[in-house]
């Protein structure tokens, strides 16, 4: 590769877009304490977007422009390779041909990493080349490189943590504002917290994804996103919200894993946690990490999940990493020194045993209630709390319990069973407990 | 040096204390994780300390044992030396000696590199050999990693916490278990959170000894322990916390550091937080570090701050970072790529502004409350809240109030105006309350 004057690192940036727009400012903004800190600079030498010409706030007139991505990898004077196309179509292509051209690659892609992260850690150890990926994971909270690097003398056993912004600024929302699901992620959408499209976001999906990432750095192990027990917020309505807060509880989606003996369960799913716990506390768009080891114990990181500087400031911190490697000639191989994953058994969701909050809406009839009771009990299902709420001129009647710890198979047998009996009006709401988080 | 055979790094240990009984621990359980993540083993070769009949409970019958820590530096094989001494005087030697003899350097000392880091930074970067010191600071947390890496691409403009455990422990019992100082101080020594001489903790020496270091990795500025405003705890009475509560706030020890166009300020001392935020809500002997960039937005680390396992985890990942660096000749200068750490102004705490709590012991006379209201109105030092308690049959009436925001030395000339009243028992409790934390 051609050398810049000064020792200054060429670095290439392959869609401008929100955090793309943002990797530039700050390269411009701070460039001096880039400089300093690194003891060279970073010089962004090329950029490739297919839209060139909307105003993004930034001055682009002073770098090479191109519409075709592979300008930029074929730039002899790019040695570091920012991937902010995302999905998992060309963002592939760009970023194999990066590692394979022998250039560093910087990428906040979740997704692809989700899918084929395997398949590109090899890609870039065979080709001797760094990957740096911390803004995929938690935005600006430095989680990966903990996990990888702070944690790596420590056998850990749980990761989990709020891993969707939008999500939690619409559990934040509902639990604030006492207002029902739409509402907030209309105002969501209005602040710019969630897209036009937010499936993605609200149906786990994105917390899957960032999941598995997590799980490769903390336990070494290759799990796909679909592998992954998923599921989103959607049906979680204003009355659980408040249901929740009066058992003490408060609903946020989580993103588990936890590694054991007998395998390694990996789920995201909305969950009730007890209001004063870290996790619970974590409000707004806001994230939080926990990380739970042998010797560690418990650590927590929190910070902004999303968003055009955070994301841009996780980017370019990893872009000074990557520089100084290539300096100083010690190139660091992912994840956590091992280019290969391994496969680990999975848990099913039915084998594990939790407590539970459920939602009935009962028929207003006589007996109701002692026939639920039966059926639970009948398959030893304890209640820990109830709460029957009387609506006046209601057909039907809200029963929400707390059960005790109970594996999830035999509790989907029993509900299965209170269908039988047709003193309910619909599917129950059925929400994990955590507790112990 | 002497190579190891099949690629392993050396491994020298001065000092076989809590954490370093730790550290063998871990590298003994934990070596084949370790050979694994690294690509190769850490080999500990060598042990010194003065003790080594002491059962540890952990053999160290297969290690080479000296009583003499030169041992350790002259041995060939050792290419990295672990300093887990402490103090200032023969550990700064170790430390030196190692450096100067080529080898990695990792400790866990605070006091050390509070009041020769800059010394030290910058014979290692002659040298051109690295020092870790992630475990001074925060225990497990890997705070350290983030400053220097994951937030590196920031500006960074407040960095502050809770730094000692044993304080946090002491002030966490009193509050829950609304117990005196001496009996929570008892517990936290019966239970071994503190030393049988628990000055330097209580009394906040060791909290500025961290707060130094932060200040290095934040800022790149140099400051002596001694240039930190320091106020433990011991003053603070049962009352204090009781009182506290009912204004919805909690006394925790902080180190807190800013840095404006101002200056630096840098202080250590009890404080009053929101009881909902974060830090408040660190309980226990948890230590917890918030970090605010402009681009990256506030990030918060959270965990043991102390403790043989948690540190010695902190310890061994230093290690294993180094034998990387060592291996793959890529070896960093610390702090943040700047051997040097330029001076800043300091601001004085006279000339912050800031929020107060103060109690005072009024003599039960009429008229002494208006008095003290017109000694502060006076110097139009507003009143927030007022709280006072009558007592039965006490000679002294506890008045308890908050001010808006004052600059410090203004209330401290109002205060000498009101000890002129001569209507007050004793010199009245003053404490610092930050909402904005």
């Amino acid at each position: 590769m051609a050398e810049l004057p000064g020792g200054a690192t060429g670095v290439g940036l392959v869609g401008l877009g929100t955090i793309g727009t943002g990797t530039v400012r700050i390269m411009l903004e701070h460039g001096g304490l880039i400089r300093e800190r690194l003891g060279g600079s970073l010089e962004l030498v090329r950029i490739a977007d297919l839209d060139l010409d909307t105003d993004r706030g930034i001055d682009i007139s002073s770098f090479e422009c191109s519409s075709d991505w592979r300008d930029v990898i074929e730039d002899p004077r790019v040695e570091l390779v920012v991937e902010l196309v995302g999905g998992t179509g060309v963002a592939r292509e760009i970023v194999i041909a990066a590692l394979e051209a022998g250039k560093g690659v910087v990428t906040a892609n979740k997704a692809l990493l989700a899918h084929h992260g395997a398949e590109i850690y090899e890609i870039a150890a065979r080709c001797g080349v760094e990957i740096g990926f911390e803004a995929s994971v938690g935005g600006t909270i430095p989680v990966l490189r903990s996990l990888r690097e702070g944690l790596c003398a420590d056998r850990l056993e749980q990761v989990f943590g709020i891993l969707n912004g939008t999500c939690n600024y619409i559990l934040s929302e509902m639990d604030e504002q006492a207002e029902p699901y739409e509402a907030c992620l209309k105002r969501a959408q209005d602040l710019g917290y969630a897209e036009a499209d937010p499936s993605f976001d609200v149906n786990g999906t994105d917390s899957a994804h960032k999941l598995a990432i997590l799980c490769g750095l903390a336990f070494g192990v290759q799990i796909g996103p679909d592998e992954i027990a998923t599921e989103g917020i959607e049906k979680i309505s204003a009355v659980d919200v408040d249901y929740a807060r009066r058992f003490g509880l408060q609903i946020k989606l989580l993103a588990i894993a936890k590694r054991s003996d007998a395998g390694l369960e990996a789920r995201v799913h909305p969950t009730l946690l007890p209001r004063e716990s870290m996790l619970a506390r974590t409000g707004g768009a806001m994230n939080a990490v926990e990380v739970r080891g042998q010797k560690s114990g418990s650590t927590v990181y929190y910070g902004a999940g999303a968003g055009a500087d955070p994301t841009a400031s996780a980017v370019v911190a990893d872009l000074m990493e990557l520089a100084r490697s290539r300096k100083s000639g010690g190139v660091r191989v992912p994840p956590l020194g091992t280019p290969t994953l391994r496969a680990l058994p999975l848990r099913r969701l039915e084998d594990l045993e939790g407590e539970f909050y459920l939602r009935f809406d009962a028929l207003d009839r006589p007996g109701v209630l002692a026939h639920l009771a039966g059926a639970l009990g009948d398959r030893e299902i304890g209640i820990a709390s109830l709460l029957q709420v009387e609506e006046g001129g209601s057909e039907a009647v809200p029963v929400v319990l707390l059960t005790h710890p109970v594996k999830e198979a035999a509790l989907r047998a029993a509900l299965a069973e209170v269908a039988r009996l047709g003193e309910f009006r619909s599917t129950p709401q059925l929400l994990r407990i955590e507790r112990e988080l």
